[in-house]
């Protein structure tokens, strides 16, 4: 063990290092949050497909109940019950766009070096232009049900529930529940409960009141999350531990062009439509799931119906609620309907990521519309939504409740849309006559592969080097 | 599949190339023996632990349902269903004595290539001179059950449950159910059924009859085993698949000091006593394990009590019987006793390899022999027996039945019981006070992990490379 917990002590020492001018130290976060019992008992697995380029070595480190897929180097790292999907990530040969055309002259992979990342998601590819083949995540912590999603990490902390979402960050501390889409920060802290997107065209702006996200997602005098949203995930954690337990499981009822991850929780009625990618560590329970729909990894999908191409992005959480066709529900959303309190979105809406609605009446929001922060009662929905027409019309600045918009409202509905199309491809969902395949295609077919630390002595708990190639 | 299939193409035609003299062609064994969906369906796993060097390399091969421990390259091959046991390997820093102390400058690794193993054991080290620092199979089949213990081997065909003891062959064909122990044998073709030890101080020689061989392992035309042996181990295969259905397993109630792998089949009323091992594949019905006592890889221990330091080698089947202290029941023995007709073996024998007994009487051989052949009625027993002592005393040759001994009685006991004591040794059985730890000892905490080949497209059934180092 003795070298499991040196390796914990340098992570600590490196990221504060590079926090040192915000005062903040890491370790009671790192102390209060590891278990090593676990961190021995748990084994990691990675994904082999004939669909994604092959490239997993890991090296002085402890990657307990990791998943992995597609191309990743983790060194000198704690990596808990994480998911590491590579299955995004660009390819020899793709070219990518700045100014002029860039080409990739070898597949990218992810790298995590010096991090430890905890039951964190880390998806997509480097949207980072002076790195495009390297997925770069290094002297990092995220904590619980962390999104990192496209962005290069360089020293930094990410409290629970936060988003990072393609950009670059170095030397940051991203608050809890905060989501951040802002193109490359230096040094920089974003309060808890921020919800901020910018580019050069627009920028759109919300902040949790602090009474109300301390309800859903605080957290303790050791940065450790709790809250409403953490107690409803931890709830459900013993639910994953059948899947763990044996090799084999029988396969869930869906079309041949459907995936259901044999490491996703399936329980009660089920229905799944064509199309439809459920990842592992996915959660559905009484759903219906239309034609290419889709539930991400930690997304939790209860008593309730997905139209057709609705996206749940990671971490989102449905509950008794109604979804209509083509909806989006982002990052780590919470729509908490009840049997007597349901809550039904219309046909093409964005709910925004890291949107609560949490009603104790019936909650109804019509088509089209953009949806944000916290919606309690019908009142609420005013100042937290607008119909995307009247959005298009923004040319200068919008004031809504505690959001503010300024910018180009057109450009940004279009970035959106055309990012839903993206996401829709990548999954599948337009998947026809063997053309437009995607990860509810390609992801029916994984072995997966299983790995263990070593089981005493000095080593006990890290793993030996593995390296594995086509 | 494509790929896989071509490997197996291969392996046969450079296997041919060595057998070409005896007309034999390979073939139809792999043909009609490999089926391709159990090679996609069964995993592979290798075993980690803080006593035994870590070295894996698997490449361009498939090694479904096998199991590896300690330092192994396996490249280009088929390795079925296979335990591939590098715990006995020599380590950098020993010496080898030929004339005069040869160094090990490095570990020793076992290297599989070009090879097809099929439920196939594989243990101890290199006992050729010429490459101390590696045990290698290279070119070569071997059928259902074979024991390769210790022995180099180069373009050979092993038939099933034959045996190959601290040796080195070139070119040859073994016979089913034949045990060698003989050396270096250049393209020789030995026939089925013999058992003989030869070196420069004597030599054992038995060889079963064809029709009672027949009735225990015979092939059919496709060289595939059947007869009594066969279907006895055919009977148990589906209690070891629970095995490899669940990550884990209730452990087996045994002293600290004692190792039950959790990949063997332990059932019915069992009692383990101290420093005992009980190997991966091993099978356990109503046993009483005596302190120090055995059951090693593919053995069956079955309402039948093993008094201390019994051995119980490779592939040996223990059934109604009552075996003393010290004895040794050697490589794929069939002590087939029944209630009406147990067998009692006395303290300090020991029963040679590939021994069958099978009465319809109740059979008691006194302590202090040595026991061959095929032993059904007590008739049998003088033919098929001697005391020690009175081998002892052999100086040129002696005939008893089939048996033909020739050499130095003295030379051959003191060999086999310095053997006996190594093994013993070896499996920890002399653990006391912390010292003469072994087997028993070092495999109770094993990580095992699990790999698998790819699951579709034209790399089907082949695993990718993968690298383990410390």
């Amino acid at each position: 063990m003795k070298q499991l917990k040196e390796l914990n002590d340098r992570i600590i020492r490196r990221v504060n290092v590079n926090l040192e001018e915000f005062g903040f130290d890491t370790e009671d976060f790192v102390n209060n949050s590891l278990e090593y019992d676990k961190m021995l008992k748990f084994y990691a697995f990675y994904g082999i497909t004939s669909q994604h380029p092959i490239f997993f070595h890991f090296r002085n480190s402890n990657i307990a109940g990791s998943y992995f897929l597609g191309q990743c180097y983790v060194g000198r790292s704690a990596i808990y019950k994480s998911d590491i999907r590579g299955d995004e990530l660009k390819r020899k040969g793709d070219t990518i766009r700045y100014r002029k055309d860039v080409l990739l002259v070898e597949d990218e992979r992810i790298t995590i070096r010096d991090s430890l990342l905890y039951k964190t998601l880390v998806h997509s590819n480097s949207h980072n232009l002076e790195s495009p083949e390297e997925f770069s995540i290094h002297n990092t912590i995220s904590a619980h049900y962390v999104n990192i999603h496209g962005s290069d990490l360089q020293g930094c902390f990410l409290g629970p529930f936060a988003t990072v979402d393609m950009m670059n960050l170095h030397s940051c501390i991203i608050g809890e529940f905060s989501y951040v889409q802002a193109g490359e920060l230096f040094h920089r802290k974003v309060d808890p409960g921020t919800v901020w997107i910018r580019n050069q065209n627009f920028e759109f702006k919300y902040k949790f009141k602090k009474e109300i996200l301390d309800n859903y997602v605080g957290i303790n005098s050791f940065h450790q999350p709790r809250g409403i949203i953490y107690d409803f995930v931890k709830e459900r954690e013993q639910n994953y531990e059948k899947l763990f337990d044996v090799m084999n499981l029988d396969s869930i009822k869906a079309p041949p062009t459907s995936a259901v991850n044999r490491y996703a929780v399936v329980q009660g009625k089920i229905q799944i439509g064509e199309n439809v990618l459920v990842a592992q560590r996915a959660f559905l329970e009484n759903a219906i799931m239309g034609d290419g729909s889709n539930a991400q990894e930690n997304t939790y999908i209860i008593n309730s119906h997905l139209s057709g191409n609705c996206i749940t992005a990671h971490g989102g959480k449905i509950i008794h609620s109604e979804i209509g066709h083509s909806t989006f529900v982002g990052f780590n959303s919470f729509l908490n309907g009840k049997p007597t309190a349901p809550i039904k979105i219309g046909e093409g809406c964005i709910v925004m990521p890291h949107t609560i609605i949490d009603p104790d009446i019936p909650i109804s929001i019509p088509e089209e519309h953009l949806i944000w922060g916290f919606i309690r009662s019908k009142e609420d929905i005013a100042n937290n939504s607008i119909a995307l027409d009247d959005l298009a019309e923004i040319r200068d600045t919008l004031r809504i409740g505690r959001m503010t918009f300024s910018g180009l409202g057109s450009v940004f509905i279009d970035g959106f849309k055309k990012r839903l199309e993206h996401i829709l491809l990548a999954n599948g969902a337009l998947f026809h006559n063997g053309e437009n395949r995607g990860h509810a295609q390609d992801d029916q077919n994984i072995s997966f592969n299983i790995i263990q630390p070593y089981p005493k002595g000095e080593l006990e708990g890290l793993y030996p080097s593995i390296r594995i190639e086509p």
